[in-house]
C-alpha cells in the first residue's frame, strides 16, 4: 500500500467510497444527500492537504484530509478525517492513512490534533484509542444514527 | 434594548467592533488580520440566522449568530456566536443576547447547544454557566493567549 498527496484525478475514485459512507449516516455528521459537487468542494478543499492510499493494483482504497482544526490563535491544533473504502476494510488501510497523517501533521508544525465529532458507536474509536487519542467529552445525544438512536459525539485529543 | 435579525445594512455598524475583538486575538480562534470581507462572509453568512442588540438611541451595540454546529444526523445541534462592542460593557447585552439566541434555538427545533472553542480565560465562561452551559473538556494547549501564553479551549454545552 502507498499513501501519497492527492490530485483532481482522484476525485472520481474517491466519490464512490465517500457517497457510500455519508449516506449510510453512521460515522460523519454531514447531510446523507450532499450532492457529488457538494462532496468534492468539502473533501478537496485547497485549504486541505489531502491524501489517497493505494492498493498493490493502483487503485484508491482510502483517502483522508489534514488541516487547521482551528485559526489564527489556535491554528497550531489540526483537524483530519478518513475514510476507507468499505469493501476494503480489516486491511489496515485506516490506521495506515492515520499514522501518515500523525506524522504529517507533526512534520508540518502542529502541536495536537482535534476530532470534534467521532460517532460513539464508530469502531474507528478504537482505531484511534490505539493510536493515541482520548476522549476528551462527549456531546450527548447528538448524533440521530438510524440503528442505534441518538447516541454522542466524542471530541477526541492527541497531542504531537 | 432592543433585538432583532439583522439586515446587510447592519454589517458597517458591525465590523469596527468585531474587528477589534478579532484583532485582539484574546477570545476568538480566528485569524487577528481577517479582512473586512471575509469577516463579512464569514459572520454574515446565509446558512447563519444572525441578530444584532440595538441601543435605545438605536445604536448596533453587540451581534450574534445562530446555526447548526454539525450538518445530517445531528443537524439538531446548534452553534452560536457572540460579539459585543467592548465599549458597551457591564451593559448585560451579551447576556441579553445569548437569552434570545438560546430561545431562538429552542422555537426553531434544536435540541442543544454547542459552543466548539471558549478561550478558558474568557470573562464569558462565566456568563454561559449562569445561562447552564458546563464545560464537557478542554482542549489542553490550544490557544495562544497575548498575555497569559497557550491556554486551553473549552467546549460548553447546554441541552435545549
Amino acid at each position: 500500500m502507498q499513501i501519497r498527496e492527492a490530485t483532481d484525478d482522484d476525485w472520481p475514485h474517491i466519490w464512490p467510497f465517500w457517497h457510500r459512507i455519508v449516506a449510510a449516516a453512521e460515522t460523519y455528521a454531514w447531510d446523507p444527500d450532499t450532492s457529488e459537487t457538494a462532496a468534492r468542494a468539502l473533501w478537496m478543499n485547497p485549504a486541505k492537504r489531502v491524501y489517497v492510499a493505494e492498493d498493490a493494483t493502483g487503485a484508491v482504497v482510502g483517502s483522508a484530509y489534514l488541516t487547521s482544526n482551528y485559526g489564527g490563535p489556535a491554528a497550531h491544533i489540526a483537524n483530519a478525517g478518513f475514510m476507507v473504502d468499505p469493501e476494503q476494510g480489516g486491511r489496515g488501510i485506516g490506521r495506515a492513512l492515520a499514522e501518515h497523517v500523525l506524522a504529517e501533521a507533526k512534520a508540518r508544525g502542529y502541536r495536537g490534533m482535534v476530532f470534534n465529532a467521532v460517532v460513539e458507536t464508530n469502531p474507528a474509536v478504537g482505531l484511534w484509542k490505539s493510536l493515541g487519542f482520548t476522549v476528551l467529552a462527549t456531546v450527548p445525544e447528538a448524533y440521530d444514527h438510524p440503528r442505534h438512536g441518538l447516541v454522542g459525539l466524542h471530541v477526541m485529543h492527541r497531542a504531537l
